[in-house]
């Protein structure tokens, strides 16, 4: 039996699973399919076509639209049919984020679509050396940014409100947020959403900040940078304060760094990820920081420890309570333990790791220091 | 007869629709609905509650996921049939490009979905005077990024081997990029893909753009940054030449402007998107430069006239051979013609309009100018 056609719909900008397969990045939809003899290729529009060209991978066939349907302005599903016809292709395998209305419409042409439980690419959760190689590189520039965040709270002076100036103006997570975006350009790589959460912002995990900073309250820096050139992602999340920290963050930051580094001395092959994220909880709880709920919301550690990194920002496998399967080795995850709390704010402290035969290797170069 | 429901499983940083319905931006998927009687809500993560109940828009109620389902990290499918049930509701109208996965799911439990055909919410089409104006601002940053690329390529001096020099360094289109891309995010927007196309990577509309840049050849510099705060995108285009242009060049620039004021002039409640294309194709042969395609793949006029542009970078209505839809007042579109040879290059034009009850107003304010 020979393996099952597969199909994917997507843009690749958006679309992890499609960058992986073919290696073209591009804003709008095309597809891509894989014949059941192994043979790959993309169709795109005559716009696109001599870019997908020099940038597809090795093994991609890169085919114009007017090739499978001569005339204007053909849609995905009349492309695809004459695609399928061409191969004669009756079945694909598709992911699970396939187009519902592309999908009723080849369906109404009695192509069969099977919708892939799980991982496109089951091999994109394990890293091959070419792999790693770009997301140290983004962690690397992710470094650089941090520090330029570190610089300007510590070269920023405090006012008698207790208010952060920098260069002779309030300091305000814009600004910090705005230089960091900046240092990210200059070393090749781009993001929209830099966090930098001061105060009660940071009890929020995913509140990017906004306002006036200000000395003895925590701030939240998290960086996750896409290189331009490979698409790989960094992500990295330090807490600071400026001046003194007072007692209740120190205890939490402490707990915190104290989970992230004993979570990663489990990270291994035949670890279970939900075990990880329990002994995480656990260690954060014992360190006198309760999860829990009340009429505000959650507080205490109400996310998942980590994510995988590659492609995706937020790819498999998942470090959280749900996901049971053993890490295998290869896994290149974050570790993110964090504490939140309306009160006082937030403490999260993030590095990325890659499974190793027998435990795991940090990525993060990065220092992990409260007070600057 | 009542409404039908709706339903949305997106992530509104990167589905339009489910950002104009909610106001909510989150990097993950996450549930919108419409009752039939017209109540709309939204369920988020643990992780995004407090975020969200700050940022959604009046009239939508945030809910928690532990409201539906009370266990630990339930799936998108458990979420919703846990709200259907609730709602007594048995069928949703879903956008196109809802995940097939999930829809297969809800399915298995008798959940009725019907695609929608063409836009989810149509009113986005026709933009009102709150989207015009973070519009207006997005483009007034296009404008001051586009300056600084003409202030970098005017600067630039010119070696004996005809290559620019900036700052005692070569100047690569990597470096214009950086700066406007640096220029976007002091003005509060974002890019990730500016595009500085000089020579013959001019000649293929997507190409962003690599290495060094020369005088004599055109430079493509096309800027389309997001505004962080508002999600609205600004669009723009000039190519300029340093020094003297060939002759060619000249005359296609010259071409490629004509081409856009007077399709620009077409404009109008009424006008119909295809012929405003065709106008301007036959505009564009009428000054010598014709479009076809030979081996080397597509030359002269080969893309769409123009697109939507809102809360997407692409949306409807598109200005192609393919819309024969009448415009009707109120669509903010980009007027973009471009010819482009791989002998010479590329020029392209880009400014974006908002049709009006007569014709059209020109929301872009920036010159045309070729020679730098």
């Amino acid at each position: 039996m020979g393996k099952i056609a597969r199909l994917i719909y997507a843009a690749s900008e958006h679309s992890a699973d499609l960058l992986y397969g073919c290696g073209f990045a591009a804003p709008d939809p095309f597809i891509w399919f894989e014949t059941a003899t192994g043979e790959r290729g993309i169709i795109v529009s005559a716009l696109e076509y001599s870019r997908a060209l020099t940038e597809v991978h090795d093994g991609v066939t890169v085919y114009r639209q007017d090739q499978f349907v001569e005339t204007g302005h053909p849609d995905a599903e009349a492309l695809i049919l004459a695609m399928a016809k061409k191969n004669a292709i009756k079945r694909f395998v598709v992911p699970e984020s396939f187009p519902l209305g592309v999908a009723e419409k080849l369906r109404h042409h009695r192509i069969k679509l099977a919708v892939i439980d799980g991982c496109f690419f089951p091999e994109r959760e394990f890293k091959v050396d070419d792999e790693i190689a770009p997301i140290r590189d983004a962690l690397r520039l992710t470094t650089l940014a941090m520090y330029r965040a570190t610089a300007i709270i510590g070269e920023a002076t405090v006012n008698a409100d207790n208010e952060l100036i920098w260069q002779g103006r309030a300091l305000t997570s814009e600004i910090v947020r705005a230089e960091i975006n900046i240092r990210l350009i200059k070393g090749g790589g781009f993001s929209d959403s830099t966090i930098v959460a001061g105060g009660s912002d940071g009890s929020q995990p995913h509140n990017r900040g906004a306002g006036q900073l200000f000395a003895g309250q925590p701030i939240v820096v998290d960086i996750f940078p896409r290189m331009a050139d490979s698409g790989y992602w960094g992500d990295m999340t330090r807490t600071f304060v400026k001046g003194q920290a007072p007692d209740i963050v120190k205890r939490a930051f402490n707990a915190v760094r104290e989970a992230r580094d004993r979570a990663k001395e489990l990270i291994k092959p035949g670890a279970i990820p939900a075990e990880i994220h329990q002994f995480a909880l656990e260690c954060l709880k014992n360190s006198g920081f309760a999860t829990g709920k009340n009429e505000k919301g959650h507080y205490g550690f109400f996310h998942g420890l980590g994510h995988g990194l590659g492609l995706d920002i937020h790819e498999a496998p998942r470090l959280s309570a749900a996901n049971r399967i053993p890490l295998r080795g290869g896994e290149v995850v974050t570790v993110e333990p964090g504490l939140y709390y309306p009160e006082w704010g937030g403490v999260r402290l993030e590095d990325v790791v890659v499974v190793t035969e027998n435990g795991c290797e940090c990525l993060t170069e990065c220092d992990t220091e409260l007070e600057t």
